[in-house]
């Protein structure tokens, strides 16, 4: 009956589809996902063009200068970048250049000022430039009808650039994803509010949220929602229409005051399950009447940020269109400097600080007394998530494990 | 007089200074920097807790306890996560209790509703439960007065969550800079305008805007300035007061239309300098007549984009209030699967695209035909920089280089 992590994240991601695609000006489809391929409708560069400021040459004209032997040619034309002006270039003469601007007819070669005299109406050319040097060619970079991003492509500082260079104002991308999150727990109380014996301030809805926003989501925090099966239903009917994901913490295990399990597990699209994962083994996932996805996390702080970072995080990528290993953070190799010990049968991520020597990438565990699930506090050091396969049970000193990366 | 890539950072960092701190709502506070420490006024947790769902009891009542033995206990209450109840656990009884919520006095350890009847009135216990076990004591995760989180601490959804779990419903941080980012050139136009001959789209105030954001600044993206040395210090005039970083690309290098150093370049604060770098080499830095700082990039978009990273990304994320290792993205060692020449003397800062292999790193460059600067498109799949140093020429295949990971 126990899942695996990836048969779990492979059912939650099951639960979302990419959001619509709509048109949006190019400056707002910065960390958006494209849901059109993106041609060149010409060839970059559009028009042979300057790589240096100098003179556009005949190559055949100064093969034979030399410092002590130069060639002097009459400049018939000074081009500025963005200059339409076309002065033929003939044997005996030369256009002054700016990087960028068009090469003129006739030439074929670019002299960098530095080899000349930097000469107005004559110019002192001192080094040969065979053709083509310094030229930047016609569609060298890219063919017409090329397309330079495919659908599915996140829109990165880059990738906008490449969008714009070819002359595109507007982009289609997938719509960025709402989610709501809400913490359950009638022992929360907001932070600010002075909590009761027995009560502590709610730091998960603010956890989810802010790795909600991260991960790209436009997120609807809703807050604490006490352990009460009324105001749970009616905090959930009340925004789900808005949502294309509705994440919970809280009230998914085994106690007689699991909330959300009362209120959720009856409904037909909803599911209740064990996953192999520790901390983080209480996990609920499924449809809501309307069909709107939910994830119900584990309460305690580790776990539900666990929880996020294996089967939420990807979903929420999903949505805004991204597929494939553009799901998962990149994961990399690091050697342990301080064990711990790790459940059998139970693949673990575990919260660890990352430290790089010299290239290497060293990790000890983040909480000061190994994997406990329960010290928020001291886990604000973490920047990464190490993942020990479930049959490890002990991880040593000088061993290497997987990390993922969260923080920077 | 050429400076290294590093003795110009410093001197781009020696622009700016964190912004002012200022007080905003917790929730405000996620992807911002501390400008306060965060000290727990009391300890966490704020009271002896139970880590499981079961029953509070003696540990020496259940001491014997065996599935074929089991002991039975009186159940004298029933506490919920939240509850502030205290029914006193005396010899031969027991309180049920779900997790989070505070030990009752007299009890001394947990067991696990997994070994018991769960019983209402009386319960049965099947194993021992030896003294502290599955309680988590108040104060092991944070004593009163501990700071949690120091000044200048990016507030990740982890640490947010770490102050919220002190009760803080405010966070001192420093205000998000305003960063305004300028392209110059008469050969460029908004894309979406049809260009003559001569002219191309505008990329790089899409790529700087973007790529300031992504470091955390709010981006006033005032477009295209031409050629023109009225129309330049009119844009520059008419925006710095209200910026913390001005940002500009293009006419920064040697031709006779290079319009951002004939304009900035005779003000006292400005300097206009070579930096031995590939691509990237012509530089401008310093402070406008009313103090504000300025950049001035190359315009080629690659060298645009490699500059920000080395110079202009380490000063937003000071001004945001960072500090030391925190202005660097992580490096990493990656093993080259294509290689690509590199100039004598000039640190290459290179795109890349990175290929996980395994848990191995692989790279080679994103553009198709190597280190080129003007190629734009073909770049969109760069997702690194490698960093190769100035005094190697050539890397080759099977080279180990180090490499910035710049998009996930």
């Amino acid at each position: 009956m126990i899942r695996t992590v990836d048969q779990h994240r492979d059912a939650v991601l099951g639960l979302v589809v990419p959001t619509a695609a709509h048109t949006v000006a190019l400056e707002d489809g910065a960390g958006l996902v494209l849901a059109e391929d993106v041609t060149a409708h010409e060839a970059l560069p559009r028009f042979d063009n300057s790589a240096m400021d100098g003179y556009a040459v005949r190559a055949a004209d100064v093969a034979g200068a030399t410092p002590g032997s130069p060639v002097h040619l009459r400049v018939v034309g000074d081009l500025a970048a963005g200059t339409d002006a076309e002065p033929v270039v003939e044997a005996g003469t030369a256009a002054r250049i700016m990087t960028g601007a068009p090469v003129p007819p006739g030439a074929d070669a670019i002299v960098p000022v530095e080899v000349t005299d930097a000469g107005i109406v004559e110019v002192e050319v001192r080094e040969p430039s065979p053709a083509g040097r310094h030229v930047r060619r016609v569609g060298e970079d890219v063919s017409a009808g090329d397309v330079v991003l495919r659908a599915g492509s996140e829109l990165t500082p880059y990738r906008l650039a490449a969008v714009a260079s070819v002359g595109r104002a507007e982009v289609v991308v997938h719509r960025r994803p709402v989610v709501v999150v809400l913490a359950t727990g009638s022992e929360l109380v907001t932070p600010g509010v002075a909590p009761r014996r027995g009560q502590i301030p709610d730091s998960n809805s603010y956890l989810l949220a802010a790795a909600a926003a991260a991960a790209g989501a436009r997120v609807q925090r809703l807050g604490v929602v006490p352990d009460d099966p009324d105001l749970l239903a009616e905090a959930l009917g009340a925004q789900y229409p808005a949502a294309d994901l509705v994440v919970t913490s809280g009230g998914v295990s085994v106690g007689a005051y699991d909330v959300v399990k009362e209120v959720l597990a009856p409904l037909p699209g909803m599911s209740f399950v064990s996953v192999a994962m520790q901390p983080g083994k209480p996990q609920g996932f499924g449809l809501l009447p309307d069909g709107t996805p939910v994830v119900s996390l584990p309460g305690n702080p580790v776990s539900a940020f666990v929880s996020f970072e294996a089967f939420v995080r990807p979903a929420i990528l999903r949505l805004r269109g991204l597929s494939g290993a553009a799901l998962e953070r990149p994961r990399l190799r690091a050697r342990v400097t301080q064990g711990w010990s790790s459940p059998a049968g139970r693949e673990q991520h575990i919260p660890v600080t990352i430290v790089e020597d010299d290239g290497e990438v060293l990790v000890r565990p983040a909480a000061a007394r190994g994997s406990g699930s329960h010290l928020v506090a001291s886990l604000a050091a973490a920047d990464g998530l190490a993942v020990v396969p479930a049959d490890v049970e002990q991880v040593t000193e000088g061993d290497h494990v997987t990390v993922i990366r969260i923080a920077s």
